[in-house]
């Protein structure tokens, strides 16, 4: 089953019976709470930024792969999951000196170089310090498993490792297939295989079945962004395609696209501007290349629902994540 | 007792007896584990910059509260606590375009901004992932509790706000003691009353004790660094004076000598350049400032010996302790 939702994550919580929105909404909430008073400190209305913005997909993840039965273990790790990822986005928007992220200004534009830098780094501390808390507000409350920060760390040092690696590769249009891949493991699955197992404890073979399901719609993610910046369109995907080329960011869609049109290996990437990173989207997207990815993905979507069903994840769980799967690759932005 | 030295920690470990140099020789074993390898990923000689440099303080003091009794445990939260340090550093170098600390040239400098924001939020992961870490690798080790992730975390959470704080009163040559005070809180003592804890479990009083020990020599230790940020002598120190002037910073050694000297209140801070900037060192140390902050890290530092003695802390670790302190205002860089 495939379903187009430009919205998967608004789509899953309207579909769901009640516990699941109500999770979200408690996530929400927690993430509002941990931004909210920064006001006087960030200057300007980074918190409102920070709180408002994201798909939260992560958290949906981490709620749904958990279960309904999990308590409140796997809502605090939603939270720090969301806060690592949000940590990640104010650094990106550090290093890209990016001033809008979803049409709406950045923390770096709002409130300078140096603020963010401390803003992200806050953010990350927040987010262990949020599965380390031992609560108190309920009965249910307990501190988090060592489990859970491992994982978290782990997951936060790929992201480094891949915001490293990437730049190591910038600029390079020879770059290969094998670092592309090591790339979107490091910067993007990691932190969905992350979600797909930190809610809850389960058997080794149904932990693995969603670290594969988790990193397979990880990689559809990261694919399918990276045909979105290619082809656009703008008014949908709200930034100017070829913005990744501007970055000396070289992806799938122009690796493939090399071997039909080698003269692409020539393009000085640090000489583009706008008007000229739209004209090398063109050629790319005339070679094909862009469908042709926009195909693994999708294939790696079904392979995602298949290692899902052998996770022993059922019910309205199995069924929500099917959708989110979907989602991932019918999507704009 | 006060006894001067110029590198608190060899003295420190040059006179314990073994089980404290073989403990800080492991954890700089790990540091170095942690940074080797990222020579490729970084660029350049990086991994060297970062294992080189550094007291060591906050690990001594780990392993100093935590005992020879402490197991594996305390050599982690050693080899953690100066992770979160170094990823406070290395951030800070590329807050203030850095080229040098301790006369090397830093990670900002050696692989550009990009590089650096990525390196300090790998040092932050890895240190989340140290403490976590199951390990293995003899039958003593085991996992990091809660409660050691938490007081990290929080101290990080500290970290970064006391950054933020200092943003906001950058330049400010009206700003109180209190705001001074809470940022010192903040930037500098969270970390040692963190290092002073995390180690060994102890009972409230113990920890209480311990916290207020960590807090004083945090406390001592940042003022001593803005006396010697005005003083010098910069052959001693490695760096010129009035940095942290040029940098909008106002600490206690200009608050004070405002109330002597009302016309400091009208320097225009982002008009200083080096030379300027060391012609308001030389009006602040004119008011005899300086040696009255210095006077406040010796009393400080005296209330932390007291705090120790309250501690249960005894022995040599108790010996060496009580150097540390003395170190920590005893010292030109």
């Amino acid at each position: 089953m495939t379903r187009s939702s430009p919205e998967p994550v608004t789509a899953v919580t309207d579909l769901a019976s009640a516990w699941l929105p109500a999770r979200m909404t408690e996530v929400e909430r927690r993430l509002g709470e941990t931004v909210a008073g920064w006001g006087p400190e960030l200057g300007g209305d980074t918190g409102e930024t920070l709180a408002a913005g994201g798909k939260r997909m992560r958290p949906l993840l981490v709620l749904l792969c958990a279960g309904r039965s999990a308590g409140l273990e796997a809502i605090r790790a939603a939270t720090a999951i969301e806060l690592v990822h949000m940590a990640t986005l104010v650094h990106d928007d550090v290093l890209d000196d990016a001033p809008l992220r979803r049409g709406v200004p950045t923390v770096y534009a709002n409130s300078g170089r140096r603020r963010a830098v401390a803003a992200g780094d806050l953010l990350f501390s927040r987010a262990f310090a949020v599965l380390a808390d031992d609560g108190g507000e309920d009965g249910e409350s307990r501190p988090a498993t060592d489990r859970q920060v491992e994982l978290l760390a782990h997951a936060s040092v790929a992201l480094a490792r891949g915001e490293l690696a990437q730049r190591r590769d910038a600029y390079d249009t020879g770059v290969s297939i094998e670092r592309y891949q090591l790339r979107c493991e490091l910067k993007t699955a990691a932190l969905f295989e992350c979600a797909c197992v930190i809610g809850a404890s389960r058997s080794a073979a149904e932990e693995a079945a969603l670290l594969d399901f988790g990193r397979a719609i990880g990689l559809a993610f990261q694919l399918l962004d990276d045909v979105l910046d290619v082809v656009g369109p703008p008014e949908r995907t709200g930034k100017a395609r070829g913005t990744d080329l501007l970055d000396g960011t070289v992806t799938l869609p122009f690796i493939l696209a090399r071997d039909a049109d080698p003269s692409l290996r020539e393009t000085d990437l640090r000489a583009l501007d706008a008007a000229t990173a739209e004209q090398v989207c063109d050629r790319i997207a005339a070679t094909g290349a862009p469908e042709r990815v926009r195909g693994e993905a999708r294939d790696r979507v079904e392979r995602a629902k298949q290692a899902l069903r052998a996770s022993g994840v059922g019910g309205e769980e199995l069924q929500m994540l099917e959708l989110v799967a979907d989602g991932v690759v019918e999507r704009y932005s």
